[in-house]
């Protein structure tokens, strides 16, 4: 199985972080192909920022595609661009927040999300509540920014830890959901200190991604993710033009 | 009173749809700005054409701004990058779909919704739900492109009119709220003919940019809609970057 | 155009504030009519107080009516006898908590109710509830008594801050709904102290029902508002017979 | 046990059907006094008759409660004035409307409420959803006047009966509840008709009334159902102001 | 009218408490037989302890229903084996959770819900979002073992008022609900204590169910709980297959 | 990775396609351990059914995981008795309906749940309402016993044809979840047959348990799955007592 993971923020450095968590998990007979989006903002925090990482992330989905690959992950927490890349996408596509809150409704009843910065909290609120998890998880925010996950010198592990801390204590939490791919190596040692499920969406994105193909599964073309018609593009946008791509 | 209104498709006819609909209900005062987006699709229908509409729209917004724009419209019924426009803009920022229920909801409890496509059911009906209205709120395909509705040889007004015969007497509709930024010169003859309120997203937002502008508020920019971080954006979409703007 | 703004109780130095903040953003077309009803409460504190300043209130709405008022404004934040006004009228009518929740849904995802007394979060958060606003609103009360918000030596409006504070505190909150109608006259200072946007429902329904006028819109008469049906009304009720007014 | 059960329309023919269905299933111990109100519509069919019947029904009560009454029923399937008349009394007080729910939720996971006139949808889908069975319960109207009910010649009963086939038919309901107080007299033999159980709710609230007086428990005086605060009330409403029934 | 109350549980002791509640509000002409299950779990705490309290429940009801019982109470707040009962028994059927939150939901807008264990919350929840309360009620635990309801020398009691006076002070709580069998002689003096409405299941069941005998109401066969069908039990359980019961 | 799959009722017959369904999806170093009940109904049709399927089934989890198996499937599509194995089990256990729509939901916006009996559809969409997927999804009922699917003889699968027709016809069903353990075998063919996703929950089980056991991830101990508390279990059920299993 060929699995295509896109990082669709351009810094490599948390391609590694993403891809090295993906291969952690995957089967023996599961190649990950972890990509950098080539065009877009260095980290995605808000409503702006995915907007612009979304035509790069869209255009590796489809090259990937076409190279072979069977599925397709979007290693955002927002799962940025997601309803696109299923209408555009003959092979299922997934997002790292619906695959970890999926995942973590499978082991507990009631869990916390903790993601980077207070502005991502209502989108995140947004997705929980759109995947059928309004009445089972909270959203919290460490303040952190996402590309300090990637910095050995900063404090965001700290923090990380004194919110889920927090999450246990005042919200029921029964697990924890991790709510940032940046966060994807952490997931395993906060487990074994806190005692409870803590879930990476990059992992649990890989293992559903592995499942999908095995089962047959892909997006289906009938209704919300029908094929994107064919029709011109203008200016800046022309090459993404349906056409090109299908 | 300076509002701008934006087509995020890039078919200038449609934007005389619009420009019209807009200007009939201005107030004497209020100078309307109707603008065609300078890249992307020549309609936008599905998630996947909405991706590309998005930078051009938001383009238009930012340059609406700075030439003293006080409000900026959103002229197409997926509210097609309403978040990220309200995180970018300082000035308020209208989606025509949160327009149009946010209005027949003051005139109607029970009202349907009749867009284009099939496809755009499941996206319109996110965003009814989304604005409080899922319980009172039924969605529709009459099955007509987007551009048939600029076309006067095509039968789009008449599969319309079908949908919305079937609307009032299946549904219990109350009133009707037509779901695409091309209906906008249908309202007061549907209307007429039905005897219910019917309503037109271009006409409502026009109206409620200008109280928004009149009373004094704006987006707030503390939460979900804070202003974009500055950072660095790559490749083709470098020039969206943040600090760009702002 | 012509509208209607009725105080439902009975204290006319209260329409006077109510009138004042009408007027404020009236456009200049716009003639404001501003009535107190002429029986029931000195003010509206609970279910009890709102059954009996409905009958005043409609006495208000039907005569405004007949006089010319091309709209009704119900200024309690109960919205008091709102269903009864819409089924009475041809025109439109429109609560300040309708038109206040409206208007804050337009600049922020999450916003706080702040109310005068503990027994009003109830009916309050009913109508939250009942205008879609469920999961973005926080309603709180300020434990002030409504006549003091018109006396300048209670500390009805230190309390009010101060519940404003916890609702920005505490409650995510990135806009304020003043939830009082005698609370019209602060929304500005409010707003320039605090940094968020400040809502008064009496200026919003104001702006909004300029904006019906303007856009041809009035109550649905299919379903719920249906035109009363003609019959006799006993005893102390007899002159407001459904054929008395019509 | 006192239990008073006020019809509040105008009609004594219809306190008629209510009392003896009332008493058909009191206790021996328990004494039922009908009352009909003496001030308000003949029937209440949609939002503005209701604001009519309040005073009437809530002076009744508060006679009664002084009379020594020790619950009191409201007989209007709109459960009209109940929230008032909790507040007012010190006895605990039952809307037809919710005994009828409540009691169908006892014996059926999804039931069918079939109400007179298309207008009493919407309000009778509000109570519904208010009481906790918006996923429970269909509301549907036969298309008859409240008073052809009383009418033996009309063919009130036959459409009743249309409507219950539809809903066992189409609805998957498993009981039905009568939408009137003048159907109550109809539940048993459609019942034997149609072997499922159909719910009448004037009975239904006489047996919640004799559990509530019985368990000692009266509506909660703390939030939303605080006594009314002393006041004056003005003009034709003076002699309902709070302190002249407390 | 006879009314079987089982004690799911086979704690003899506990089926006293259960008993002289039950017994405390009966109807002079009620004849209330308390049956203590023969088989399953000492106390109900948990998902895995009702499992196995089910089928000797179920037992105890066919045989009270054979012995001409016309209504049954199961006396465990988890309503373990509910549906089941339903769907086995031709008497009506009621859980002592069900009746709690009814009847609470007759004299207070909003109430909490103090259940003994931590573990137990999840459950009570999903009964409370169930029985249509989700938005009314707060779940709470007391953190008290059921059987030290039972032990004069334990701090339960003491426990379980910190509890309350946490729910009035921090939930907004109108009434109390108390969620345990094991609490059912306590409410009387806590609400005398509290001022507010107290409700005990066990008491509250029993006036449903003397409810449901007297307005000739039992559990729909239609649906959801039909009849079980007659087929062969294997092994341990071949005993309890249908045709043995029906 | 050993996974266990439990027939929860005791027709072998049936066990056998449920463990091809098993091995056909299940990775090369995947030992599936098919079990079936040892005692209890033949199969599970409804509530009453469940109650005594459940000893049996929780008797095979728990010999299973000291056999070492990593995850259990509950091959049942009412999910019987998955809290209180969860409770029960230091292993992960997934039930096959939670699969189901776990997976439909990666694939598709909207699908329809076709199970067996009418009496399933209730207990089927509370599972549906549970996991979140009630906007989203439509349960349908085929009308077939569920061992009429052992059964080539009778016309059980061109009933089932019929209802997913009717789904994709009149539900926009995107996809279909086939509702029933014993309508495993036919997922791949309906799927050819129509063109949409057919989802069935025995394989879909199997891959999200390989996913789990890879993930390191199984149930929260804290909340509502913690560890039963050791206490005596009576009589019949005494073999089942907590303390017997950990």
């Amino acid at each position: 199985m060929r699995i295509l993971v896109v990082n669709p923020n351009t810094t490599a450095s948390m391609t590694e972080t993403i891809e090295a968590a993906a291969q952690f998990v995957a089967a023996p007979a599961t190649e990950i192909i972890a990509k950098t989006s080539k065009m877009g903002p260095v980290s995605i925090e808000g409503y702006y920022d995915e907007v612009f990482a979304v035509p790069g992330l869209l255009m590796e989905i489809a090259e990937g595609q076409t190279a072979g690959a069977q599925a397709a992950i979007i290693a955002c927490f927002d799962d940025t661009g997601l309803d696109a890349a299923r209408a555009m996408a003959s092979i299922p596509v997934l997002g790292i927040c619906e695959a970890a809150v999926a995942t973590a409704a499978l082991v507990a009843q009631r869990f916390s999300v903790v993601t980077t910065l207070e502005r991502s909290i209502t989108p995140v609120k947004g997705l929980v509540y759109r995947y059928g998890m309004a009445d089972r998880a909270t959203v919290r925010a460490a303040n952190i920014p996402v590309l300090s996950l990637d910095d050995p010198t900063s404090d965001a592990v700290l923090k990380l830890r004194t919110e889920i801390e927090k999450a246990l204590a005042e919200d029921g939490a029964e697990a924890i959901v991790l709510g940032c791919a940046g966060m994807a190596d952490l997931a395993r040692d906060l487990q074994a200190e806190y005692g409870v499920p803590v879930i990476d969406g990059v992992s649990a994105a890989v293992k559903l991604a592995e499942s999908l193909i095995c089962l047959g599964l892909t997006t289906s073309k009938r209704g919300a993710y029908a094929t994107p018609l064919s029709k011109p593009y203008q200016g800046l946008m022309a090459s993404f033009a349906p056409k090109a791509f299908m």
